[in-house]
């Protein structure tokens, strides 16, 4: 369906040249890093002010034109893509800092403000922002899939790390939602609720976020082990233990062997721990000591551990580049990133479960975890040109939700749901919680014009 | 407005003699830690399972009786009273801790489970639940209010604690929100919504949290401060230099002379801060001298700390002590408890602006803080036979929030709205999220039963 007259005139009007339907511009905003084939937006409202969203989703909203959220476009699930057409809403623009605040460890900035923008300004006020889901994310884009990534385990998700939001409703309202507290019993948790709605319920183009100290020292350390439930196992002791790790990651079998190809290097091709600690210089010696003595409870071999950056760098290189040694595993590939997380007892299970699924396929792949958390990635490695590859590979993620779901976990620990999960929202949830979720939908945008299509499964189904 | 006979003789059927519309049942539910007169609910109902707590739901929902949830009664604000009438839920017999999962870190209780009582039982398998309100709460309670305490600068509030739920909705169906996962991004986060929403959106019957080890050491320490000021620099220099403090308290003069009356004790009669720090024996260690050296850059003195469990006692004998010294300032008291968060940065001018105010009333007060996170309770010493003496309790919470609110903070960091918030919900939040409130409430509970008239003021307002 072409966009209504209205619209375009409308948009032209409120943002000028900022209201592009050029094929070249439509083209940059018809993919993010999902394996989705492209599908281009109708028109693209590059935005920059709260006032200027307001005025896009008045327009949208009364003539039921979809409106998708774009942020940075690093999107794995195929959420920016517009399934049902109409505008996308370009915040890229919309990237200041807007307030500083390092007695409050807290810093406001607008959407479109990336993630490695915001940790570079905040390091001279000794301060970081330690989300990070490995991409140069927008934080609008991180707000809206509740994004977390390796270093969760100690500093917890986008869930707990915003204060507040500027939302601007379906209705073109713009509304505040939080305080500058860090914590309020105030009422219904609308910021909550915002966070991980996937672009549905409004449009966040400003958020306060909690900032934390740069620690005063930081360590790094890698051990290999016979087996992936031994370093597990290991894990569990460690944070049974009270040790405060900051990242924890596993690097299976096959990923080493990959990053020895990619990396000309010669890692013991056994699955690997990654740790970091975070404290003061003899806190985190102790922590590495510590967890070199569990680990090695747990069959654990070949610890190393610095203290020192370009030491510390060396070490973590291999889990650094894994992503892009998977890529290099077939020329022109692009990757399917399941992304299940259960609980921590269960994980060892569940990755050798996802394991030998993985190995009766002829597709490649390669398993990363965020073990503190329970949460792992099969990289499924597929060329993008091959329609069977991407089924082949969709029923590799379904066989690993499945065992996911089994044991109480969820079929998205950090992605989202976007077009890729959607099939399974109502296993996972119940029929009766999908209901609430469609109702809270409905009160939010009840002409459906935001992100149409993504997260909740239609009724019928 | 009675109970209809179908309600009696329902309740009768499914409750047997555990539904009671005796006097002393009811008036036995007919107050909480408020000061707020007594009120009685017209019956109570007690319940043991999902399925009871659905039947009483459902036929409550038929006749649009209200409903009020009730655990423990140890609510500050007003939330188990029946304004409306209608029956009393009493969960307390829901006290099954139903699933512990020791590997995972997880526990599944049933909503009347208290505080003690599964930190007696957790203690056994090395790990502890942290939030701490101080009160004997119910769990189900503590998740109603979004309760927090001391250690929520280490730990989080209830928000970040608890991982799934079990819940009645208003039309009496039993579903389940979360996961076992610790973390997911699949879908609007119903357990955030729920978890503050003090019993009107559904009722909690289950809840899973997250569990933490057990520290392997823990020190306490104290320190005086000139003032107010000089020790709320101290906790942000604390905090920027990263020290992972699990307490930071302050006490202010008056509490701490009201301390010295009621325990016999001469303690110096300044701004006092205690502390406590868990990790391992060196860790402990090490966080106390760090303290004590960013203490004394601040004008702090006396500082004394120790890792022996006798003299942590003795230590935080004061802090533990403060509530009940202040309500022996007077013969027959009760206390107007205020609650209001506000960014770190300023917590001082607050604290100051607060003592100023409660300096010109003729109620007696004390000021205690939860100073890492920015909230304080002003203790207002009333007489609950003197309805003057609650009017100017409320005039001087009424000026303490407006200086909350004026820079950006709450009007409660942790005890809820209940009835005793509901004036501010407007101004703090805005017409248009107050909206977003009614529109959620009535989504989830169309014929409003779930405790009415609390939490969102009345759309005539």
């Amino acid at each position: 369906m072409p966009l209504p007259p209205a619209v375009i005139t409308g948009l032209q009007t409120l943002l000028g040249g900022r209201f592009s339907q050029a094929k070249a511009v439509r083209d940059h905003h018809a993919r993010d890093e999902s394996p989705y084939p492209e599908l281009a937006p109708d028109a693209v409202a590059f935005v920059r002010t709260n006032e200027e969203v307001a005025g896009v989703v008045k327009l949208c909203n009364a003539h039921h034109v979809p409106l998708v959220a774009y942020g940075a476009g690093s999107s794995l699930e195929g959420h920016i893509l517009p399934i049902h057409g109409g505008i996308c809403l370009d915040l890229s623009q919309m990237n200041a800092i807007l307030d500083i605040a390092p007695d409050d460890f807290l810093v406001t900035v607008q959407a479109g403000v990336r993630r490695k923008q915001l940790n570079l300004e905040m390091k001279e006020h000794g301060l970081f922002f330690p989300v990070d889901p490995g991409a140069d994310a927008s934080i609008g884009g991180m707000c809206a899939t509740r994004a977390s990534g390796t270093n969760a385990v100690r500093y917890g998700t986008m869930r707990e790390n915003v204060v507040a939001l500027t939302v601007v409703t379906a209705t073109g309202d713009i509304i505040r939602v939080g305080s500058r507290a860090r914590k309020s019993a105030a009422g219904y948790d609308l910021t909550r609720l915002l966070i991980g709605s996937e672009g549905t319920l409004g449009i966040m183009t400003e958020i306060t976020l909690k900032l934390y100290p740069l620690p005063e020292a930081i360590s790094a350390a890698t051990c290999v082990f016979p087996s992936v439930n031994a370093a597990v196992q290991a894990v569990i002791a460690i944070i049974q233990y009270g040790i405060p790790i900051a990242r924890v990651e596993l690097v299976d079998e096959t990923a080493i062997a990959a990053i020895n190809h990619y990396s000309k290097l010669s890692l013991q091709e056994k699955p690997t721990l990654f740790f970091e600690f975070h404290g003061s210089p003899r806190g985190v010696q102790e922590q590495a000591e510590t967890t070199q003595a569990l680990c090695l409870d747990y069959g654990g071999s070949g610890f190393e551990w610095s203290a020192n950056p370009e030491d510390r760098t060396r070490l973590w290189q291999a889990r650094h580049n894994a992503y892009y040694a998977c890529l290099q595993l077939q020329a022109g590939a692009r990757i399917l990133n399941t992304d299940i997380c259960v609980p921590i007892s269960k994980l060892a299970y569940c990755i050798d479960r996802a394991r030998d699924t993985l190995n009766q396929s002829h597709l490649k792949s390669a398993i990363l975890g965020h073990v503190g958390d329970g949460n792992f990635h099969a990289l499924i490695i597929i060329d993008p040109n091959r329609p069977e590859d991407m089924q082949e590979a969709e029923r590799l993620n379904h066989c690993i939700v499945q065992d996911a779901l089994s044991v109480g976990g969820t079929c998205t620990g950090e992605h989202g749901v976007g077009m890729h999960k959607i099939q399974f929202m109502l296993q996972e949830h119940g029929a009766d919680a999908i209901e609430c979720m469609r109702a809270i939908k409905a009160v939010f945008d009840p002409n459906n014009i935001l992100n149409p299509g993504k997260m909740l499964p239609a009724p019928s189904l």
